[in-house]
């Protein structure tokens, strides 16, 4: 392939230069995956089509649904997958290699990536999701976004916003605090905003606190555009257009697909009847002319034909990166290359190697895990399917692949045993209902434990599953869903021809009831309470103190790595460094992703016992020191304040942990950062306390205060030995201070002299 | 004391004799604790006092804050005692006394009882509450209200609503979503008003989603009175104002304490300038003549003096009842009457008895356990302070009274060793920050073990505390908070002449960590979530299978009782009768309380796992059985449905379980419960799933969606086996449907035939 688009630059008209009508059917699309064209005026239709891990464009004269066949494209790691490597640079070359699929097929936008926070381990579509964690999301997200559009294409952040379940998806309103809703669900979509440009956003399905997100001015102008800086198109999910009207106005550039021409009608009559200003329309069609415009002008693109093997080969490198080692009891892992072998599972013959819905690829090759085996292998390798995973196998079929399996087993030095999801239990359009393997495949592997303790797990799964036998398999893979060319990465890292590094973007948790959201997960009458708050994946887990099957962050390797101590201080931006030696105390090359936590004991807002706010990695040979820099942004340690409705940076003594995984603190280092100035007014809500503690009248108050105490004999004498009467008094509002007179029309409390004091406290003060 | 007030009734006058300023003056107090009189037309002010467990009425000449001291008056065992004895006749007694004594002193009303749920252990007030649930609540609430207003006296049901912590209480607003607001924190007013019809209702400080609770005319009018049928007044909790002629109109009728006149006036000129209707005010007003009218027409009130022996006996007997026997392993307890007892720590001394705050009841006599035990004891009695409660209690002072203590342990049979929480730890208008014994204590205990495992805890506490050592002690007695006559009561319980029958109305957690409500209690800047939702207290540790030091409802007996086989049925009146015998089956008599906790499996909305619905108690003489009867209210079974804002009794098989506790569960039986018939129209918000269940439309859908599934050629072939493609269709909202025929301007779906099938499902049916 080539860096030069043949295709000639077009002139894409203004606005200005439109009909109403012809304006109008620029905001909904043509049919399923185009745009409609201004003929007259010279405007093409465009096209789009899915995501995220791969191209799926519809063959011409395809179905009216969309989910027909596709042309071939490379299957890269799903999400799951991806996110797990915590490699910002594989990622963007990831991306570029998205972006040249969609540019030499002529597509305009692929439509991601998926950044929505895993809220639940339940949610059907969290294969096509980053992580729990909104930084790992959000850096993560705007390294495919950069990537994708490096090759003169656009993407679509997706599914914006708290669109975190699919039971419901259309009608269900997440019911979020403004707290979690900034800090968790919004935030790494703000970063890939601010930091990557997506030329769209995709609006979600579903309503946030009971408004549609496809008509919500906040989110798609106030948020989006106003306070993040948004430049691009709002894109509708397809088929999320309520009402189509109100949600033009609230920023929803782009209907899609086509809605034969209905809502097109129904903007012209609202223009012409008044009730729509015609601004608003023309500021939708000039943003979809916008990105006529970008799609056209051929900056960036490239043409094909696609280099099928260089792409496989990036999807096996990326896939190696996605396998995170659990467990590894005894080195069992790597193995020999000589040793006898029994792979057990059907999942290591017929690979899962991404999820149901609108984001399958038709991949351009498809390694299987066994293939990959044996291509590598230099001992015997007998392969047991242990299993079937169609819906309607016999039990007597399962008896006889048990025995198989366990007859495998027991001739081999290792046994190899892939579990996994089968496909049928995670999809996009519907979640999950427990988080558990099938349990004929646990009666597989104990009947192979109980014949060969030297057993190696490897996982299959978009969504995490429990591991009731994490305590006595000696070695665990969890291999996600890895893409096209999983089945080869999964043997380089078996054999250790690759050496693991990925690690946890998601806790593994013990039990589903465990889990943050298990009593308000997926909500019923479309209604879904986040009554988790900011306790969200580990950050629930470390603030309850409960155990999880292995945490947030965790991912072994071959070799080891220790810490040094690490350093952090404020820079001129006001962003923190933060630096760490960290050594390979292995005995070969290895990655490992380092991990910055901070907290603020004794802040004035709750918050997390520790949050993420940096990662990085180093590359280090047996033996080798490097310091590795990390920089936490100075925005990402506020919190979003409620009283002000901004965010605000407290100013104290940060706790700063750097860390191999969140339950693995390896140096921790305190830094003094200046807080926001934050100034509140006084009013009749002020409690007596915060009136105290105000610099000019609090004086004046506490004496009046310590004069009505001492008048009120016998408070003293009635309360018990350290009761606090002062703690009462403190929580009233100022305003209700006459209530101590009450009766008393002499009292010294008047209502105005309560506002005089208020406008005496919020008097400007030199 | 007699049975016949002397005071002959007055007559008060219609509100339509009053002027406008006299209507307005009656809609707040003279002062802290009496309402207005209007002399010219013979309205008399009536005076109002704290309770709830003994009336608090301030001594002529007190202070304008109301706590100073007070007439000498019982103090029955406060709410946390009481409650546990699940007896509503016992509560019903000790109701009648606290009405007596409150028509003796010529009060009118006695402020309580204090009904709200203890949705977290760290609530200062607790101690004033009855339980975590609402039945509890409710029953003996109305069980209270019941006896105390027979003595021709009211009450004041409080704090309504959702007031579960004292943190920012005048400010704080406790975000709740419906169902639980209806099923947790109403059911229990809900079932006082219908059941018992207080004279008053008392307004919370607290907002409730953003309202306060003293101008929310959802709460006070539409909820209670509309829906409940309310009759009485409701009067603001002491300075809950907040803007008064919005709460007024909202249903608020009587502002304490004394504004001064201010709001007075606010009144009038709102009359005056057409913004409040007169009318409004004439309600207001003539619910104080009403209430007046109510506390000077003498029927049922009694005259003194007060019999101080007989309610002294009936506290002794109210706190034996009280007392939760959590543990007694071996049979360490009953003590024999003839042992050497060490009886260790402060609390024996000088009792901890009620908590501090409002409630503060002046005693007529106070007895300690160890005088108690003495009184009963017949073998020797050596007693150890064993530590000081005090604040500042010297460190080498604490170490000589823990060798004192250890030297009094080795020496006796039994060692007593009463812990508690001091009194400075918790009290209104503050809330704990952890649920710890002091460590001091704990050491004691530990050292005491050490010399003689014989040990028997006994606690005293408002609010749960957790009890690290409950693997290690051999027995232990909650003695929570026990009023005046609780220093007996202990002592006839540790020797036996009671047998103890309390349970547990709140689940004692092992971990603060494991509690509900613990990441966001007590919120901030002014706003809780209650996060939870319906899973408070048993609810949620059932639901997420936490263990519990003590679960909800446990308690032991020194005798034992077995349970036969359950039976339940529907009677005519729709309520369940449910039936189970029960058998004394030790050496002693006893009293058993049993449990109906009832789930509906398979339901569609979610339910706990069990939720109690029934009590009732059986007295029972050695090897005695009796057939214990208990009604499921059918209303006791309705969820709150938020889709048509209604309760809602769902049909199915309802499980039924008879239990010891909420984890002790007996027998369980099933019962069919016809539903209330429920009827959503169809609208284009309705899922393609709902319209094809529909009886009449829905067969039309079905074969037209099996229509188009047919001629989308591919989608199978594409979906891995076993995908529901359906279930995601099912899921688009009917109205959305013309998406399937996106840019097919022939597409069979457009907006008029879906309005059209709507119009079909939606019309009146044969």
């Amino acid at each position: 392939m080539t860096d030069v688009n043949t295709t000639p630059a077009l002139i894409i008209p203004d606005v200005s230069e439109l009909t109403l009508e012809e304006k109008a059917s620029l905001t909904s699309g043509a049919s399923f995956w185009y745009t409609k064209p201004v003929e007259r005026a010279g405007v093409p239709a465009i096209m789009v089509t899915d995501g995220p891990h791969g191209l799926r464009k519809q063959r011409e004269g395809g179905d009216h649904l969309g989910i027909g066949d596709s042309v071939p494209a490379t299957c890269f790691p799903p999400a799951v997958g991806l996110g797990s490597s915590w490699d910002v640079d594989l990622v963007h070359r990831v991306g570029e290699a998205l972006g040249a699929e969609t540019s030499i097929e002529n597509v305009a936008v692929l439509l991601g990536p998926g950044i929505n926070i895993k809220r639940s381990p339940l949610c059907g579509r969290n294969f096509e999701y980053l992580s729990e964690d909104p930084i790992v999301s959000g850096v993560l997200g705007a390294a495919i976004v950069r990537g994708i559009q490096s090759k003169g294409v656009g993407t679509s952040l997706k599914h914006f916003a708290a669109n975190n379940q699919e039971n419901d998806r259309m009608r269900s309103s997440s019911d979020v605090d403004p707290r979690p809703l900034r800090e968790i669900y919004l935030r790494g979509f703000q970063r890939v905003i601010e930091d990557a440009q997506p030329w769209t956003v995709m609006c979600s399905y579903n309503r946030i606190n009971g408004v549609y997100a496809s008509e919500d001015p906040w989110l798609l102008t106030q948020v989006l555009r106003d306070e993040w800086g948004f430049e691009g198109l709002v894109v509708s999910d397809w088929g999320a257009v309520n009402e189509r009207v109100p949600g033009l106005a609230a920023g929803m550039d782009l209907e899609m697909p086509s809605s034969n021409g209905v809502t097109d009608a129904q903007i012209v009559a609202a223009v012409r009847d008044g009730s729509l200003d015609e601004s608003v329309l023309d500021t939708a069609a000039g943003r979809v002319l916008d990105l006529v415009r970008k799609a056209t002008d051929g900056a960036g693109r490239v043409s094909g034909p696609l280099d099928v093997d260089a792409h496989h080969a990036l999807a096996r490198e990326a896939a190696g990166r996605s396998i995170v080692l659990l467990k590894n009891e005894g080195g069992l892992l790597p193995l020999a290359k000589d040793a006898a072998l029994a792979v057990i599972g059907e999942f290591a013959d017929k690979p899962r190697y991404q999820g149901a819905g609108s984001s399958m690829i038709d991949p351009t090759r498809l390694d299987s895990a066994l293939d990959g085996i044996r291509d590598l292998a230099a001992g015997e390798v007998v392969y047991a399917r242990g299993f079937s995973n169609a819906v309607d196998a016999a039990a007597d079929e399962a008896e006889a692949l048990r025995a198989e399996a366990v007859a495998a087993a027991s001739r081999a030095d290792v046994a190899v045993v892939f579990l996994g999801l089968p496909a049928r239990l995670e999809s996009e359009g519907y979640d999950r209902e427990d988080i558990d393997l099938p349990a004929e495949q646990l009666a597989v592997l104990d009947a192979v434990l109980a014949v060969n303790p030297r057993t190696v797990v490897v996982l299959s799964n978009g969504g995490v599953v429990a591991l009731p036998f994490a305590e006595r398999v000696p070695a665990i893979l969890e291999g996600w869903l890895l893409g096209q060319a999983g089945g080869g990465a999964t043997a380089d890292v078996l054999f250790g021809d690759v050496n693991p590094s990925a690690k946890l973007t998601e806790t593994i948790p013990l039990r589903l009831e465990d889990t943050p959201a298990f009593l308000d997960f997926p909500g019923e009458f479309s209604h879904v309470r986040y009554g988790e708050g900011l306790f969200v994946g580990y950050r629930w887990y470390d603030a309850r103190r409960t155990e999880a099957a292995f945490p947030f962050g965790h991912g072994l390797s071959y070799t080891t790595f220790s810490y040094g101590d690490a350093a952090a201080a404020v820079g001129e931006d006001g962003d923190l460094r933060v630096t760490v030696p960290v050594t390979n105390t292995g005995d070969r090359a290895g990655r490992e992703i380092v991990q910055v936590y901070t907290s603020l004991p004794g802040g004035t807002v709750q918050r997390p016992v520790r949050e993420l706010k940096a990662f990085a990695s180093a590359a280090l040979e047996p033996g080798e020191t490097q310091t590795v820099t990390l920089t936490v942004r100075r925005k990402d340690l506020a919190y979003w304040d409620i009283r002000l409705d901004a965010w605000v940076v407290e100013g104290g003594e940060y706790v700063v942990d750097v860390a191999a995984s969140s339950r693995d603190i390896r140096s921790t280092v305190a830094v003094q950062v200046d807080g926001d100035a934050v100034r509140l007014p006084l009013s009749r809500a002020s409690s007596i306390g915060e009136v105290m503690a105000h610099p000019v009248v609090g004086p004046m108050v506490q004496a009046a205060i310590a004069q009505m105490m001492g008048a009120m004999d016998g408070v003293a004498d009635i309360m018990p030995d350290g009761v606090d009467a002062s703690k009462m008094m403190e929580s009233f509002p100022i305003g209700r201070a006459g209530m101590f007179a009450a009766g008393d029309s002499n009292g010294a409390i008047n209502p105005e002299m309560i506002d005089g004091l208020i406008a005496m406290g919020n008097a400007p003060q030199d």
